[in-house]
């Protein structure tokens, strides 16, 4: 039976600290001690350990009211480099980050439909992990690690992709490809977990114990942060919302099931229910997810009623799926992240509120907001980022235990010998 | 930001403790830290709190080979009283446990059709708890606690039934109540946590750090444990998957929304699945689910194609609604439970097992199995007594923080002075 341990209370607390200090550089022991609610003591040797790893300096002092002037340290931005890799349906984006968090390059790939098997999306990933720390001119040895999400279900410890709907993947050992062309610490894990961690990190999930983070795009899911963590199941595969049950016998799904949530609220399902409403709208891009997506944003601006309707159809579903999440889970927050949620913005979000006020029980609900992501990036690149980074931090006293790619071919972003 | 702390995991650790040496009396520390994973030196310690209590006894020794000979502990079934409270919708179940969590009394009273003020409700566990401590002659000082589970949602620090929906009841002081009968030490829960705490220590759950506990009554819904521990959710409602949508504009349930999994999978809703199938149904008792329910049982056994109908259309909905607990919570365990679960037993699972299977994903329904509770009594009774003996757990090295209640009156079940 997996319980929580010392060791794990440790890596949290750990967490918690760098968190903090990320959020509000310079801060003082005593700050970090009033934020987090651990003690001085606890601090001080956290603070410590993050010293010692270089990712945090000390920055000089503050007067405290007639006592001893307060050290101050903030995050040591050039103290590493992440890269967080997103690998999705049509593209894949990789960025490359500072310590801060702050995005120092970027670089993208589209993959042209058809193009799915293993060994040509890694091609894509290695060329453009290759193109940003080239950008960035950092030095190959002061990468940490690289995280990589990659849709469907993970084995996090193996590295394998164990299925993945959109390409139809089973048992792809996706690191170890990944490890013939980069040899920095990789770890892999799915979208709605990188999207839990970037809010939990550094978005509207920030402070809370338990979260709901909806990912909106041409798949759906929710990352789930329950007890001030991600909750990943026994087999890593939580947060398959996008595939429950919201209408029995209902669409067909890509899942083999009926009327999973994800029929009605990722992209095409919304595509399909402006067809439904208007079969012949303009705004419908038969072929093309994305501009059907931007002709609905810029639609309801216009007040265009086609546009109105389907968004307000689409909130509907959606409404009755978050009032399922916010009955069975009980969150403080849910966060409707992805590009189909920022696409739609403000108008989706206020008919959702509405539908979920409809849905959902009197005392849950009044416990739960319901937010847009204030991530500006890619959150998925933000959160693979933030893997590696938890896994720098996670090694720590335990040195040799993260998992390392093999690196059984020197590629040409390996670090130095 | 409520984060696991040292004391969190001390208790846990306890617990877990506590939970091995009921399981397995007479124990070692050895084969207590083999079985839990603590250190020995952490097992020592906890012994040595649960021997201060006077929870466990020193049993003697057993050779250990060519070693010293080890000490050997075992419940002090003795040490104790804990009562458990199940107010239901139509009965109050009282039962008085020892510290092995055998029952030593019982005592039922029926409520009446309409019966449902606070004051006559509390009435009615008054007289049987004042029942199960006179039947069971316990001295009142070794009573350490009365459980109580009432259906709803449960504010526990205030002990306030912020909604009982079967009676309507908004913030019904219930601990407050009962304290003017009651003089022990009240813990206040609802029969979701109260039957997957039961789980976690006596049943299907044990050894599982996530497990979803299905409580099939008049009402419906599920107890989560979620790494190693309940899941309460933010506001103590968390579970509430009785009213998650499963049918969109489905049948109206009575918490205002449709398409309740309530509304398919309550004593009710199945009442109503017959009624679909065959309205002139010799099985259906129109006013009477338990007569009902009974029916069905029989019906089934004796190859009746109404009860036969009847389950196979419940299991359709409750294997749906199962698979999404399945992909949602991704759990080791599925446990079904209540009276509902306990009466129509292996057929229904069997035919529930293959509905989930058509439903849930591939990797985590190979990651979970689907059981019946194997607990023989009132889940909701052993769970409230559970919660009982928790909270003298938990307050080891803190005294007078528990809740106790305020014993404004003295009542005959009162503990002497
Ligand atoms: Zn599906
Ligand atoms: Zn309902």
């Amino acid at each position: 039976m997996k319980r929580g341990t010392s060791r794990d209370i440790r890596t949290a607390n750990r967490y918690e600290v760098l968190r903090q200090i990320i959020a509000a550089s310079p801060t003082s022991r005593q700050e970090l001690a009033a934020a987090t609610g651990l003690s001085l003591a606890t601090v001080a040797t956290l603070v410590g350990e993050l010293l010692d790893l270089h990712m945090i300096t000390e920055v000089g002092f503050e007067d405290s009211a007639g006592g001893r002037p307060r050290g101050l340290v903030a995050v040591n931005a050039s103290g590493g480099a992440l890269i967080g890799v997103d690998i999705a349906e049509t593209y894949v984006h990789v960025e490359l980050f500072d310590l801060a968090l702050n995005v120092l390059a970027r670089a993208a790939e589209n993959m042209r439909p058809g193009e799915s098997r293993p060994e040509q999306v890694v091609g894509h990933v290695a060329a453009a992990a290759g193109s940003v720390v080239a950008q960035a001119g950092v030095e190959a040895a002061r990468v940490l690690g690289v995280g990589v999400s990659v849709p469907g279900q993970v084995d996090r410890a193996t590295g394998v992709s164990a299925y993945a709907p959109n390409w139809d993947w089973h048992d792809v050992p996706l690191l170890d490809l990944l490890s013939e062309h980069i040899a920095y610490p990789l770890y892999l894990d799915n979208p709605l977990r990188a999207g839990a961690v970037a809010e939990l990190w550094f978005g509207a999930a920030r402070g809370h114990a338990n979260a709901v983070v909806v990912n909106l795009g041409t798949g759906v899911g929710a990352g789930l942060v329950l007890g001030g963590g991600l909750h990943r199941g026994v087999s890593n595969s939580a947060g398959e919302w996008g595939h429950t049950t919201l209408v029995l016998d209902g669409r067909p799904c890509r899942c083999g099931n009926h009327g999973c949530v994800e029929t009605y609220v990722g992209a095409p399902g919304i595509m399909q229910n402006l067809r439904e409403l208007s079969p012949h709208s303009p705004l419908l891009h038969p072929d093309d997810q994305t501009a059907t997506i931007d002709a609905l944003a810029a639609g309801i601006a216009a007040q265009d009623p086609d546009a109105v309707g389907a968004v307000r159809e689409t909130a509907r579903y959606l409404g009755a799926g978050i009032a399922n999440l916010v009955n069975l889970v009980n969150p403080e927050v849910v966060v409707l992240s992805s590009w189909v949620a920022a696409r739609l913005g403000e108008p989706l979000l206020e008919e959702v509120r509405e539908a979920v006020a409809r849905h959902a029980l009197q005392r849950p609900l009044a416990a739960s907001r319901i937010v847009l992501s204030p991530i500006p990036t890619d959150p998925a690149c933000l959160g693979a980022a933030t893997f590696a980074l938890e896994g720098a931090l996670q090694s720590v006293g335990q040195r040799g235990v993260r998992r390392t790619a093999p690196a059984r071919v020197r590629s040409r972003i390996a670090p130095a010998p």
